[in-house]
Order: C-alpha cells, then structure tokens, then sequence
C-alpha cells in the first residue's frame, strides 16, 4: 500500500543554530546543516519530505508550528532551553493538534543542573533523548512510523 | 459631567490567535475576531474606544505595552502561556503606569497542571478569570468603570 | 425572548460585615448595606433578584448553600477568609449544584502574605478579583450572563 | 458472657446530609438516613446502640464530641472536608477519650486533588476508607470489636 | 495619675473549656473557671476588669471579637486549635483595631507534630507562650501595661 | 440467592511472618498464623475462601498476583514495608483487575516517621487501617461484602 | 567493513509480562512476546541479535546485568514500576559498563501521578519515551547506531 | 513561707548593646543599661536578683550558659539574630538543665523575611514575644513564678 | 605594553529601554540613553571601545550574543526581567564563549518578591549588583581588567 | 573474663558483589571477597566469627535477617542502593532485634546525586561512612565492642 | 570640590586569612595581605583611606562593624562562610547604619552545593561577585562612589 | 617498615565539655576527659600521638584547624551542633587540608528533631556515628588507618 508521502517539520529552537561550534565534547562536531541534510536523505528512504527550521524566538517557532497545521503531518522538535521554560510552546504544540515528537541531542536527564522536567514532553507523543544528531534521525522514524500506523 | 472617550488597549498573547478553533470544548467557538468585534460594540456603549492587538512574541507584547502609555487610558490583556512565566512582562505592565486588567477565559484556578499562579496578575488592578468570551467584556467593563471612579 | 428572573444568592464570609468599616485605606468605605443595595439595583436593571446574606460562620454558609438549591439559581459568593482554608466549604459549594461566582474586592494575588491560592474557586465557574466593592456588580453580571446563556 | 449495650456516637461532618443527592455516581444514591437506619439495625445485633448526628458546623461536631463522654462508648466520625483541615477537631477528639473510628465513603487516597494526609486519622484507633456505605458499617463494627477487646 | 479601669475581654478558643479534665499531665488539673476567677481577681488589682467567654465556634469567637469594639479596650486570646488554621480569626482581630494578646498554655514551639506557625500572632501584640494558667495572667498583664502605655 | 463461594488471596509482604514474635506491644502477640487461621474460619462463615501468602520478595507477591488473575475473586494484602515505596507493586495490583483490599495493623497515620502515603492504596478499592489483627477479618468483610454487591 | 554481529540483551522489569493483556487502551494489544519475536526480527536486519528476559524481581533483573557483562555488547530496558524508585537497578546498570537505553511504552511525561523522573536514566546513554511497541525498536535501533559508531 | 532568693541570669545576644541606638521606631529609644536597671528593680520587688551580660559571640553566651548551673536558679534570654540559627545555643541552653525563658522585643512573628521559627525556643519553659522592653519584665517574672512554683 | 583595544558589547533586556522614565523612586531618572553615553566614556579611557544595543525580545538578544562572537571581546548585559527565568538566554551566554558580565542597577538581593536566583549568573564571570548606574561603569571596568589580566 | 565467642551475620546488598570490579577510582580494587576473608583473620583476633553473605535480593536479605536471629549475635550491613529506598530493609533490621551496624565503602554525605540520607540507618545502633574497605573492619570491631560492653 | 577622605572598614570572615594558601585554582595564589596592600593603594588614588580586619569569629565582626560607626564611612566586607547562615551577622551590618557593599571572590551563583543566597546581601547596598582579588577594588570604588554621590 | 609517630589533633565543639554531666541517659556518664584519656593510651598504641582540645567557639575551632597545618597528620572532630549550621567550620576543614574524621556521640540519623545532615560531613573523609565514647576510639583509629595507608 504506497502511503501518500508524509510530510514533516522539523523545528529547532534557541541556540541549536551554533551546534557543532559550541561545546563540541558535549554536542559533537557536526553542524544543525549536517543534520537537516542528513534528516532529508532518511526521510526520502521513508517516504516522507521534511522542512527544517531553526529560530532563537519562541514566538516564531509558535508561528510557524500554527501555519504548520495546514502544511504538515507532523512535527519533529528539539525546543533547546525553552523545554524548560515555555507553557506557551507547550500550548503551541497542543493548539497545532499535529502528532509531535521531542528531541534532544543529550541526555538531559543526567544533567543535575535543572530541574530536567520537560513542559513541553507532556503535549508531544513521545521523546527520544540523548542519541546525539541521531536523536533527530530516530524521532524522524518513530514519527513516520506513528503516522504510518495510525494513518 | 462627559468623561473623555476612554482609550482601551486589548492584549492577547500566545497562541491566543487560535481561539475557537482549538479545543473548542474549552474554549468554545468563538474566535478572537469575533471577541474582538464583541468589544468594540460594547466599548462604543461605554462611550470607550478599543484597539484590538494579538502575538505570539512576548517582546513584541512588552513593545505595545511601552508606546501604549501616550495613546491608551488602560489595557484589558490576556497573556495567554506567559502568565505563569513571564518575568518580562510583568514587569512590563508595571512599567506602563497604566491601569490594567487581567481576564482568562477559563478557570485557570480549576487545572491541576501547573501552579494556577499568576505572575502579572500581582502588577494589574484586578482579575476576570473563567467566563469564557464574556472575560473579556467583564474586564473591558471593569477597566472603564475604574477609570471612570478615578479619571 | 423573555428570560424568567434570575434569583441569586449574594453569600458574605467572616468579617464582611464589618466592610467600610475597617482598613478603609485598603477596602474603601462602602459598607455591606451599601454594596447590597446596589446590587439590588443592578440585579433589577438585568432582570433578576438578589438576596443577601452575611455570616461569620462556615457552618452556616453551607447550610445556606445547601437551602439554596430549591430557591436560587445561582450564587455569588465572597469567602473572606475562609477562601484559603475551607474544604468544607468547597465541598458545599460543589454539593450544591449551582452556577457559583467568587469575587473579591482587594487583589488577593498582589499580597505575599498568604498563599493566594483559593480552595474554593476551583469549583466555582469564575472568579473577580480585586475591582472594591464593583468586584460584586461584575459577579453579578458575570453570573447573569452565564444563566441566560446556558438557559 | 453478656456484655454491657455498647453506646456509640454517630457523627456526621459538614455536606455529609446530602449524602445520596449529590454527585450519585462518586457517592453512590444511598441517603444518610438510609445510612443511619442500616447502623442501627447493624447496632443492634452486634449487642450495641447508635446514636446518629450530622452537623455543617465544626464547633457543634466539638460540642457534641464532649458531651458524649458521659453516655457513649465510643465515636465512628465522618470529618467530611474537616478531615484535611481541622486541628481543632482532632483536639476535641483527643479530648474526649473515646477511642473513635474514622471512616470515609470514597477512597481519599485515590484522589490527588488534595493532600489526603488526615490530621484527625492519628488521634483515631483506625480508619476505614473507600467502600462506600458499607464503610460506616465496618467501622461500627471494628469500633465494637474493639470496645469488646478492651473491656 | 488615675487611670480609667481597663475593660479586657479573655477570649477562649475550642476545646478549652475541657482545661482541667484533660490531659492533665500536659495541661495541668487547674479548670478554664480557676483561670478566669483569678483573672479577674488579678485585673481587679492592676485596675482592670475581665470578661470570660469560651466558644468552640470560630464564627463565634469573631462574632464576639466584632462586638467588642465597643465594649473593651483590649483581648486576651487562646484560639486553641484554631492558631494553625484560621485566617478568618486573624481577620477578625485584625478587624477590631484593639490591641490583642495570643496566650498559649504549653509549649506550642517544643511538638514536632504541627507547623507551630501560629497564623494568628501576627496580627496581635505579642504572644505568651507555655506557662501554663500563668501565660494568661502574663497576657493580661502584657496587655495593661501596653494600654496603660499607649494611653 | 445463592452466591458461588468468593475466593480470596490473602498476601502479606515484608516481614509480616514475624507478627506475634517482633514489638509485641505494637502489633501484638498473635502470629500470623493465628490470624490465616481465624481468617479462614471467618470466610468460611461469609460463604468464602482464603488462600495465604507471605514473602520478603516484592517481585513474589508480584507473581501471585500476576497468577491470582484466573483463580481467585479478590485480594486481601498489607503490604508491609512496600506500602510506601513500591510503584512495581502498585502497578502489579492495578495489573490483575481484581478488586484489592489494603489492610494495616497498626495506625499508619499516627506515625510521624514516614510520609504515611501509601503508594498502593490508590489502585485498591479501599483500606482498613489501626485494628490490629481485626484489620484483616474487616478487610476480608469489606472484599466479600463488595464482591456480592457487584457479583 | 563487516562489523561482528552487535548481542543485545532486551530487559523487561515488573509487571511487563501482563504487556497486552493489561489496560490495552493504554498499552496496545501487542504481547511481550509479540514484541520479542518483533525485535529478534529487526535484529537480524540490523546485523544484531537479541535475548530477552523479563522478571518480577528487582535483584533478579541486576544479577542479569552482571553477568551480561561477558556475554552482551549492550541493553535495552524497559524497567517499569522501578524506573521511578531503584537505585540499586541504576547502581547495577551502571556497573555493567554496557551502552543501555531506556525505552517506555507510554509517555511517562504526561502523567500527572508520579513524579515522571526516572532515577535509572542517568545511567543510560539515553531514553526513548512514548511510542508503544515502537519504543522497544527504535531502542535497539539507537543501541546498535551507538554501537556501530563507536565501534 | 520564705523562699529563698532566685538567682536569675539575664543573657542578650548579639546587636543588643546596640538597642535603645538603632531603628527605634522598631525597639524603641530604651537602651540595654536601662532595661537592665529596670529588671534589677523588678527583681528586687520579686524576691529575687539578677545578673546581666551580652556579648556578640555565640560562644561566650555558652560559656556564660555552662557556668550558670551553679550560681542561678533561672535563665532569661534574648538570643538575637542567634535565635533563628544556633543549634549550639539550643544545646547549652538544653546542657544547663536551668529553666529558660525566651523573650523578644519586637512580634518576630509578624516579619516575613525570616522564618519565625526559633530553634532555641523548644528547650525553653516558654517564651515570651513582642512587648518591647515590657517582654523582659514579663520574661522575668514569668521564670521567678516557675521557680515559686517548682521550688 | 600597550594592549589592543577590547570590544565590549552592552546588553539591555526587557524594559531597561524606559529606564529613568519608571519608577526613578528605586532606578533613578538617568536614561539608558544616559548610562550608554557615559560607558563610552568610561570605555574610552580604559582603552576599549562598546557598542550599546536593547530589545525587548529574547530571542534578539541570542541572536547579538551569537554575532558577537567574531566581533567583541566581552558583554555587559543586564537581562533585565528575563534574569530569573530564561534558561534560552543562559545557554546562549555560555555558547558565545565570550567573557560576560551581569549587572543589576537594584539590588535584587533584597526584594522577597521573586526568587532573586539568577538563571543567567552561573555562566558569567561574575555579577555587580545594587549600585545603580554605577553598576554598569563598574561592570565595564570588571570586563576589561578580566580581559587584560587574561590577554 | 573470657567472653563467649561473637557471632557476627555480614551482608552486603545489591552490586557489592562487583566490588573491585566496578569503577576502582571509587571503590578501590578490593574485591568483596579479600574483604570478607579479611574480616574473618580480623574477627578471630577479637575474638568473634563471622559469616558473610551477599545478595542482590531485597528480601533474600530480609530472609537472612530473620534467620539471623537464632544464630548470630549481631549484624553488619552495607545495604547498597536499598540504603536510601528500602522500608522493607529497615523493618526487616529492627525485626531482628539484633544490634546492627551499617557501613558504606564511600562517602555517600560528599555526593549530591541522592538524598544521602539513609532510611536503614535510624535501627541501626551506628553507621561507619567513606573508610573504603576499611569501613567493614571499623564496623565490625564497633559491634564487637558494642557486643562485649552490653554482655 | 574636595571631598573629605573616606574611611572605610574592609572586613574579611572566617578562612579569608588563608587566601593564596588555599584551593589556588579556585581563589588563586594572591594571599590577603596582597589584597589588603593593594587596596591600601587604591584608597589613596581615590581620597580615601581602609583599615583591613579578618576575623574567624563571628562576634568579633559583629564588634568591629559596632565600633565602625564613629570611626568609619563606609564598610567592604567578604563575610566568607557566614554569607550563607549568619543572621546575627546580617542584623549587625543593618545595625551599623553604614553603607556597605558585599563582595565575593568566586561565582558563588555558580555552586550548586548550596543555597546560593546571601543572607547578608540584603542590607548591603550591593554586591560584586566572581571577579577574583578584583573583586575587592571594584566592591571599594563602589562604596567610594556611592559615599560621594550622597555626600 | 617503621612509619613516624602519626600527630592527630582531637577537637570538640559547643557543649561537649560537658559530656558524661548532661542527659547519661542519651550520652553516658563518661566525662571528655576520660575520653581524651583514653584515646592517648590507645594513640600509643597506634604508634600516635594526640592533642585534645575543645571550644564553644566557632572561630576559635577554626583558628585551631589553620593552625594544625604545620603541626599535625590527621583530625578528628566532632562539631556538635556546629555539624548541622557551621559553613564556616566546613570550609575550615577543606581549608586545612588535612584528613579529617566526624566522629557523633549518639546515632543523630536517628533523631527526627534536625535535618541530620551535616555539613561538614562533605569534606571530612569519612565519619563514624552513634557507638557513644567509642565513636572516638574508632574515628581515631580511622584515620590512622588512613594515614598509614596513603604514607
């Protein structure tokens, strides 16, 4: 059965821009640039397309998960430090009513700094944490595959 | 004795565009548009006037807060995710000088999920919380009557 | 459409009675009677009744509450004190069954002192918070509105 | 061996009159009348006698709690919402020397609304919580079995 | 200079009228009336007369807080277990504008077992805490000097 | 009417084998075998079975459980030590679907040492806390009484 | 380069043994069996192979791990009820010195009852959260990733 | 009956030689010497005498604690800023095995910023708060009526 | 030896733009306009040279901190409301790599409103707070010995 | 006077097995069986044997303990990661009526990953903290001592 | 216009006198006689002058800041370890009545391992943290500025 | 191999001067006197030598760890009711640099009334608690054990 091709959005919030310049023995060398490339040749492999997008602003990454509704499938999120913070990108996932997965590229959960709770992780239908860039690979997949099973 | 035409700024944070058209077991169907016209009938009741502003960015919030101090006598505002967490903005409306209004349209009081706590609510005069559209002409009446008792 | 009156049961906690009389730098000097009265003004104006009732004891709150399923069609109700505190009362309010609107006149949220938190708004269908003796006229209305809107 | 008729007081706290009339799926359709009769049909043949009381207000449950030093055995109490509230409760109950039998119709510890921490359960000899009616039955009966015990 | 005669009026919360027949090892065997006669045989002698009243209501007690504003010039005031839960009682004091003095028997700061944050001593004078019947006679004279004091 | 004999499991974790042998002057001397042999006799009366069961293994009673689900109607268990730490066997109990009583010997809610909370109670359909040894015939009681009620 | 075949050794902690037969409308249908065979099948595509175990038994589920030393390249588990409360599973993932990711069925995040913080993530080199049976897959899959990239 | 004199130890803490100098809108313009002056007056009138020191260092009021246990029958003491922190204290005032009675100038329970709690306060008879230089004198013959009393 | 000029960006966040316009009772009426003319001043004869920028958006304040890494030396920022609550802003303080320098023209410290945290001090350098206008000349002159002294 | 010889139980909880095996930095390369063999030439010489045993099973441990009581005369226990979670274990511990003796290899009050407070170590009579191996042998001569001084 | 010199105390707390000999890495290798020469040096480029004390003892900083009001303008302090836990500390500099500015050496907001809080900070003027010996000179030119801005 | 006689400086804090004369029941009749005996002759026999001080004094406890730098091996403390409070002292010992034991007379994990935490527990190398005089006795051997083992 040829499934219509899905289509996806990846959104990276604040900072993500600088990966692989900043603190590369915790984010690895390679760059946001790499792993958007990366993300387009998995996705063609599964069927889909995926549009990639990076905003230091949380109220843009809110536009652009509000106009997503219409254009995309699904969405595959890193939201950077506003995990943490942001009951309002919270709400923004909730309102698209798009089957979202949340990424990150450490292993937050080690982390004793903050509080490593997650406000946005609860409106998502899952998290893949800690894999490195392949953290955004296998969040591709699980997505594909939940809209795949339920589609 | 003819009060001057009060001039009411409408503030309507994050995600708060999508009104009516998400959740609308929550928050019904009404639609901000058809909120916002609801306002200025009644406002020309009230021999008021309102201007009728929503986004997503809260700095962009803050920056209409700032120039409404030449142009408005007060401003109802709804700051939708940012209520909990913004420090910014709160500070914001304490910045203004101008008599402002806090309305939700549901009871935020009943949601178990996050501390129901306000952080701008301690800098507005008063609170309007869980009267679905109608918050918003409660509040609009609450600020003309103040204004009217000490303008 | 000509709506039957609304009958509402205006309910006052502890120390209420002493309105206008104490702390009036905080409260203003608008008595009890006075607020009264003009709700039954205003209650006249948007076709419904009003009946007021003040008592310092919880117990007697609850019971009023529990009179008033056969009587009223709704409640406006300021705890005073026992806002922070009273299951009980919470409980009686929920038992009843009626359209309940919690108001009051200071901005409880803007006081460090206690824990702002009310119990019993969680189970009321809105709250007015912090507009003096004009909180009740807003509650009124607010209450009114919710009536002839759902029937 | 004959034992004396155990006298036991039957105390009913705030909202617990409308029992059966309110929200009949959490709390089941069996009025406290229905309760009481079953009590002392139970009383009865367990060589005991009850004496039921139900009171909205927190000092008349302290009242009745010390008079009952001279003509009951012992206390089965139903704190309703003065469960997770009343020190001054769980002083009259300690004040009496009776030993006393907490019971709850539904399962406290099931809701997470509030903490379920009892502050009268510790001056109690036990509890008994979440079987519905049956629960005052059962406690009447562990009251007696323990009146039996000891005396 | 004579003095007019201070009119005190000794205000006793729940439970307190068992003092004397309960827990004697605690709160010692001396009965609420012993307390009370020798406040007033002591008030007699500072130039001041008492009046006792014990209520296990708390609307009561501020029922009777209220009416004293005409009558007495200060309170003396045991609110028992209502010092851990009552903001309507320290409402109420607050509410007189008379200088009030919280007593308490024992040594509410040595038990583990509450939060010995009393809610009420904010709003008095001062607080005598764990002479047993002595911190009633302590208060009162705390409260005489003060009025003697102040004018 | 003729109701089919009510099987029951009756579990006991963590060192509930030393009943009778440890702190006799808090949890008595009756073993635990007295009391699996009394709760046998009492079955027998109420037209029902037991089967008992102890083991200092949470992952054992998570097996009984497991297996309890085709041989058995309903569950009585203290669970010891567990009580305030076992999520595994909370979600053991919710797991098997059969109606489970919680059952304490001693007044869990009079212990200061521990947050009380029992992690388990909430997917038990209710508790039977302080009775010593009768806690387990009430709590049998409790089971049967709600298995022919629902049966 | 023909990297050897990658062994992993699949855990499953208590309860997980009931997968499919319990509560299906939260956890699916699927059986742990079903998702075993599911897995052994994705390894061998992936150049891998599989052995799983499930118990009921804390300790039984660290002896594993110990002597998964020898034998396994890596682990995938799925610790269920101990996720939240063991600290000596994550003392014994730990000690293994194997590349392990956690993997759950549901989204641990979203549920309000426990506090969602696993004590055995930190150990992990990472989690996946939320996507039914597909969590066990895309675990592996991120195992055998990390182990193919550091060789 | 003739009892013999009381000894008494009046300790103030640290920043207490400075009262009757600073914030006297908060302690008033009294100095030290003159409280002092005044509690030897008090004193001499009781029957009793008294010594009185203060330094600023938590260990001199140890010392001076430790070598009271054979020349006073009682101790009064304002701990300071030590009240809120000094664990020492509480142990040397323990160590004395003298009755102590705690006093504080100002309504310590009326200021936010601090915890109120005081930790010495639990190893002393009593305490009493809030009554200016008055609350020495209370303090004072609150011990010498203990020592009556006890002696 | 005479060392290059240092390039030190200066930071404003969320209001800081109304400086000398808000509340000049506790920040004084110098402008931001004010404070920046006199840095570079203060800049010029220590050798360095600053660039002054303001935004009310957090996100805009990322993005100069990004930029600024090819082009300055240091920052001065002063992150107004967002101190105590953007965890995007910290992470991309940290990212830049550049020395920075938190000033506070009140002293946060002493406000019991918020917790005074800063989420943002941690990966500064260090912190100058409570000085006014000051704070900035201060902070500059930190930065540039910072940078001297580290070369 | 020549003592009976001292029986001594040693146990150690889950993963002590690995000791000198796992992270040697931390634990020193050691193994747990040198430690035991070094226990029992150390006990011969105070004139005691010593039985030890380990287990990854909580309630194996428990099983141990309760055995213990007819053959050994007191107990030392590493708990390991039941240390901060196992009621079971205390309870188990203080059921044993044995006096015990807790060590820890590392110092668990230097790490602040967990609460280090121990919830086995209040039924111990002392604990031995951070001495590497050497805390088995300090410990085991505490309770000899202990043993020899109680008789 | 020639200001007079200002005099001013620069106090150290306890284990300052160590400074250079201790942790180098974290505070560096310059001993407090360096810093205290330094600022020596620095005052009289500025037209003032310091006297440096340190002191292990908390009461003889409280002291010294006592006598400091006749002698001195202004005071520096590093209180050390008392930052975090001296209320008698803090209540003295509040006492003194002088301006006085807190500095410390580290980025104590960078420590997780305690409650970064100053207790002291509060009534200070203001604070300069984590620039290392400069730290001193920036904290003394502040104080000298802020003496010369109000006179 | 015939290592130098070790030097250990043995230090008690507030009120320990008084041991074996306050509450023998918790503490033991015998005094710090028997007990710095005592572990003289037990020095000698480790080939060690001990110097014994006490001080109610903070300052001064920390003035004698400075001091032992030069003079000798290892210390032995215990810091009494300085262990719960004392930054100061904790940052003293990391100061001194030498090995240290906490050495605590009773079992403190045991009492509810403090958070048992110690401070300074964190930077000692390990502790010993609860075996009464012993605690010394086996603290000292601790260290020496330490100080032979690392050279």
């Amino acid at each position: 059965m040829a499934a219509p091709t899905k289509r996806v959005l990846v959104l990276n919030g604040p900072n993500l821009n600088l990966l692989g310049t900043r603190e590369p023995d915790v984010y690895g060398s390679t760059t946001l640039g790499d792993i958007e490339k990366a993300l387009k040749d998995l996705a063609k492999g599964l069927g889909a397309s995926v549009e990639c997008r990076q905003s230091n602003q949380e109220g843009e990454l809110i536009d652009w998960l509000h106009d997503a509704r219409d254009s995309f499938d699904g969405v595959v999120i890193n939201p950077g430090g506003l995990t943490h913070t942001s009951v309002s990108l919270r709400d923004g996932i909730a309102a698209t009513g798009l089957p979202t997965v949340e990424v990150h590229i450490s292993n937050t959960q080690a982390r004793e700094s903050f509080r490593h709770e997650s406000v946005t992780a609860a409106v998502c239908i899952g998290s893949v944490i800690g894999f490195g860039k392949n953290s955004y690979a296998l969040g591709l997949r699980a997505l594909i595959d939940y809209l795949n099973a339920t589609g």
